[in-house]
């Protein structure tokens, strides 16, 4: 991608324990599309509170966070959309003039995913995680009316402490759950991960659902899309999440919404 | 210019209360001719304590400091190279692994110049200006063994104190000096500016010095650079200046010294 720097070129950025390519190639390859004077960089930090105050007197246009900060960098920022508040959690932050506001589009993805699929709100689901996007995923689904779902963790203090957050109802697994829609917000079936080729949910499980939603992004097809699509199962995969997700940080940052079709061409160019 | 940037890439940067274009268009031409995985980009701040914070924070691997930030910088810094020891002024930050060390290629700039240029070293000079760059200049004279000098300053209180700092004697105007090399650092001749038709030194002087030395860069032929040159005095220009700190900072920054002829090609593309 070609990009020319000049004086007023804004930067944008993310914060990451491990920082990898999709972020900086998604919002490049946009800028360049359409031809905005902005350029996204991925770094990280030992020092949440003095990068954020970098972001701040740097004048940094926005800025991406990934775990470990999204919680940490809370205490620094100036303001807290719905989306940050609704879960304690960051993963996006706007400076406007040195004011920092902080929003979580993965909830915001999830949301709009939700109703872009038309799940049926009575549907009983099953989420399996405790982490910070299981945090996301299951306010997300509160917040759209479902309230009828399974937190299934395995740690117990995590899974009762996210079930009794969204007034769901915490299981240490699926032996006693029947659910219509299956949500997998675990790394399992994840790209070079030590369950790569596992299903999250057992085929049986799959069976007895209408829709099945795995957040993790890569593969776009994971394990579990695939199993589901051959049984004509309703599929939302998480390289749709990371991609809305993406987006909305990028409307926030330049305050243009680029078309479907370009936004699929930046996906693509980003999972390279 | 082409940059393609990924999660590795290193970023450069630049404070100033009114950024440019020069470092920009210098480093990233540099960048790509070099094939690094560089890009440099300029910025403001209001608060240099948070904005030296998040260059440690964030990894940014080196920073040009620019006015009015070189003294106030010096504070949050960790250490002090010698040329930048010798004017207590930096206009470059150079961070190894959150460590600040800080430099002033101004100065060594200069004293390159001065070495290059063979000016001898019993040549009385007469040096106009008592600003942050004055200093720079007279201190790397002083540094280079210039016993005899003159400080031409109408401020009296800066320019005796300049004076005093190098052991030279301070006087408001030439009227009673006369002097083997003119060293202009003012604004006279700058391109854009109210006196950029002025000769910061009369004919007569010229025609009394055997070098004049013109610490404005643009433009790169200032009046006072082609008088001296028809007269076939021995003239060392502030593009020099300009180009040769922004290569020292590039080393410092990257490893890397280019070859003279790159220098040359991004110092010419980085004038525009």
């Amino acid at each position: 991608m070609a990009i020319a720097i000049n004086k007023d070129t804004k930067l944008c950025m993310s914060l990451a324990g491990r920082p990898g390519n999709f972020g900086t190639r998604f919002h490049n390859y946009l800028y360049e599309a359409l031809d905005l004077n902005f350029i996204y960089k991925a770094f990280t930090t030992t020092d949440i509170q003095a990068a954020v105050g970098g972001i701040r007197a740097l004048g940094i246009r926005g800025c991406a966070v990934s775990m470990p900060f999204k919680e940490a960098c809370i205490p620094f920022l100036d303001e807290l959309d719905a989306s940050a508040a609704a879960i304690e959690s960051v993963n996006t932050i706007v400076n406007d003039d040195g004011r920092l506001r902080a929003y979580n589009t993965d909830y915001i993805a999830v949301s709009n995913l939700i109703e872009q699929h038309q799940v049926p709100r009575d549907a009983v689901f099953a989420l399996r995680g405790s982490g910070g996007m299981a945090k996301a995923v299951a306010c997300a689904l509160r917040d759209a009316g479902f309230r009828n779902g399974f937190i299934i963790a395995r740690n117990e203090k995590a899974g009762r402490a996210l079930a009794q957050m969204c007034d769901y109802e915490w299981k240490a697994d699926m032996s006693s759950v029947s659910a219509d829609m299956l949500v997998n917000v675990t790394p399992i079936g994840m790209a070079g991960g030590p369950e790569s080729d596992e299903l999250a949910f057992s085929p049986e499980e799959i069976d007895g659902a209408h829709t099945v939603f795995d957040v993790v992004a890569l593969p776009p097809e994971t394990p579990l899309i695939r199993h589901a699509r051959s049984k004509d199962k309703k599929v939302i995969t998480g390289a749709e999440v990371i991609a809305i997700q993406a987006l909305e940080q990028f409307v926030l940052y330049t305050g243009v919404r680029p078309d479907d079709e370009l936004i699929q061409q930046a996906a693509e160019h980003a999972r390279g």
